[in-house]
């Protein structure tokens, strides 16, 4: 639709859909109840799709199978996804399914394991390749019903409409999103978060944040409502790292980090705004070309970004700087709040022991390098990418240096 | 489940299931999307239910209407629902539907027209007298399916799982909650609400409020995330409340509590808390024996409930102060900074022209009149209310003497 512009000549929040049918089943011991979840969304066959061996010697893997055979739900499984799901074996996973009659998908992980599962889900519900739907060549028209038990609090796949998927012909990391992929449960369970080690949780509380700053750092005016929410979700989430830094086994936070991953990605907190987005694209190529983990990668980027892009509106960084990061309000010069908001998110970073550029990253970009990954990244996107500045290919060689 | 208690004593966090399937689609000339969300919800035949010519002689049901058309939708219509909406036209409604052949009820108007509309919903999908479920003899197994055009920002229906209807055979006002009563879609365009009086807005921010602050005075402790969410639209409705009540064609403010009312009642701001409710419940007994309008009665006895109740837990009473009412932290006494927070929300009530006690509501009640209130409160829900505090039949009558 076009732009509305208001008194202030400030673009008016736009008109918006919201659809978040996942079924949230939160708390202790919730993944007890996987069964009878199964079986309430009509499953008769159930593939249990994972990661590597550490939810089998966890337990979980026993505990849902338990489950599902107390609902009388049958189940076959595969397991072995990898970070950056790989479509061969979702190839693997379509062809195990028709095989042996699954008609539901049981992901037990983080966002790799349910990303596989909705591809799994959009082939067995759709003819031909499923690849096409990742390269844009057609449009699903349904998806194969999923649920989701989640041990990492981070990509918020599970109330999410998206997936992305790895080709390794070629290594091409694509996208897509439909309502129809969304999940049709998600079990949240803190203690299964417990033992992720501390860099894990980390990135995962920044990959949170980031999913909200992604939408919070628009130039749409009049989200009051939306805005107050998304500044108070960062703050918990903020707060909460820093507990879990010291104590992974807090109940509390664990639960409040947890809870706010779904939300922070289910489409709540951009209600009716320009979204951005240009640091996960970014980093997609920084992650896509070196050994990088996502949630690390943008927090080695969006210090810089945000100084790349805040005279585009200073006043929306002074808004971040003075509800999310405490910086107190001195109704002066915006970008010089601004500024001391994006020092005190960085301090925020290295806190946590996270990345504030890509040589804390393990990496010193050659020029070269730089040119590439802005190259791919402009190539990738039609030339352009960002809602709250747009950016070319020049602007993204400088977000490189400046973050090197 | 049973309560769990942290480290300090307070009650923790409680397992949740949260579950919001309704698809909104919000912002200006939505409503010619009727037609063809209904057929993407699978209607064939659906009546059109609403209450005075008002949704008539605005244009609106035209405007529904030739959307069905348009969408090759056939429809029928009933109007004339009424505030506190009565059993008899569901009846009505039920069997012209059964009559008719109709698959899918829309709702044109506020909360009464969405809870009539689901009562008839009920009554199609399941054999037997619709009345059963309200007063607890048996539990709908199923409901036809609804959308909403919402005309009015207050009740929350169009996102809720509850609905509450009137059987005029003995004046019986009763309430039903399942999953299944929940709008396949909700339509929330802010310019409708442009004309309603302003008494009316005023009772809608009073109602959205307290469906957030019935959830927010809990002892439940370590939700941090859902408090702040919470805190947050509660500051946003109180100042868009204001702006209203200068302005009532502002769309902003419009848009912000519009999607407001609908937050606050579809159970996001009350995961795993110990919810109260004895507010409304007081306030049911009250626009039962008396014609008052619902969010005028909860603004006439919410300060009295208030500071009836906040030696329980004075410290929550000092957060809302804080945290909603802008009252400045001290660290001192938390009761000294929580009464100050009644106060200041009690002044906001008169500032946009609503009552802080039954007097202003216009009526003198008599001290027989209070004890048939409380003691018709008592009898109606198993002589307890509240989950703050609990409160039987004498602390009923206290609270009431206190608001007269």
């Amino acid at each position: 639709m076009t732009k509305q512009v208001n008194d202030q000549g400030g673009i008016r929040m736009n008109n918006f859909n919201y659809f978040t049918p996942t079924k949230v089943v939160f708390g202790k011991d919730t993944q007890m109840q996987a069964g009878s979840l199964c079986r309430e969304f009509g499953a008769t066959k159930v593939l249990i799709h994972y990661g590597g061996g550490s939810a089998v010697r966890s337990g979980l893997i026993g505990q849902v199978k338990e489950s599902l055979d107390e609902a009388g739900v049958a189940h076959v499984e595969l397991g072995g996804v990898k970070p950056n799901p790989r479509l061969s074996l979702c190839r693997e996973g379509i062809e195990l399914c028709r095989k042996e009659g699954v008609d539901f998908i049981l992901a037990v992980g983080g966002g790799s394991v349910i990303d596989s599962s909705k591809c799994i889900g959009y082939g067995l519900a759709n003819e031909g390749d499923v690849w096409d739907f990742y390269c844009q060549k057609r449009t699903a028209t349904a998806c194969a019903p999923i649920g989701a038990v989640l041990t990492i609090a981070a990509a918020g796949s599970e109330m999410s409409n998206s997936c992305v998927i790895t080709n390794e012909d070629g290594w091409f990391k694509r996208g897509t999103k439909t309502d129809y992929c969304r999940c049709k449960f998600a079990i949240l369970n803190p203690e299964l978060t417990y033992t992720l080690p501390d860099y894990q949780t980390q990135c995962g509380c920044v990959d949170i944040m980031m999913h909200i700053m992604e939408r919070y750092f628009t130039k749409t005016e009049d989200t009051m409502l939306i805005d107050g929410m998304a500044e108070s979700v960062l703050r918990t989430v903020k707060t909460n790292a820093l507990i879990l830094h010291e104590n992974p086994e807090d109940y509390d936070a664990r639960a409040q980090v947890m809870w706010a991953g779904s939300l922070a990605h289910n489409g709540l907190l951009g209600c009716g705004m320009e979204e951005d987005w240009a640091t996960h694209q970014l980093e997609h190529e920084l992650s896509g070309m070196f050994d990088v983990a996502h949630g690390a990668g943008l927090a080695a980027l969006w210090g810089s970004w945000a100084r790349y892009v805040i005279d585009e509106k200073p006043q929306r960084f002074a808004q971040f700087a003075v509800q999310v990061m405490g910086i107190p309000a001195t109704g002066g010069d915006p970008k010089r709040t601004g500024l001391l908001g994006i020092r005190a998110m960085e301090e925020f970073i290295r806190s946590v022991g996270m990345p504030t550029n890509i040589r804390e990253l393990g990496y010193e970009l050659t020029d070269e390098e730089i040119r590439k990954l802005a190259s791919k990244c402009a190539a990738r996107k039609g030339g352009k990418i960002g809602g709250f500045r747009k950016l070319g290919e020049e602007d993204m060689v400088r977000i490189y240096e400046m973050a090197r």
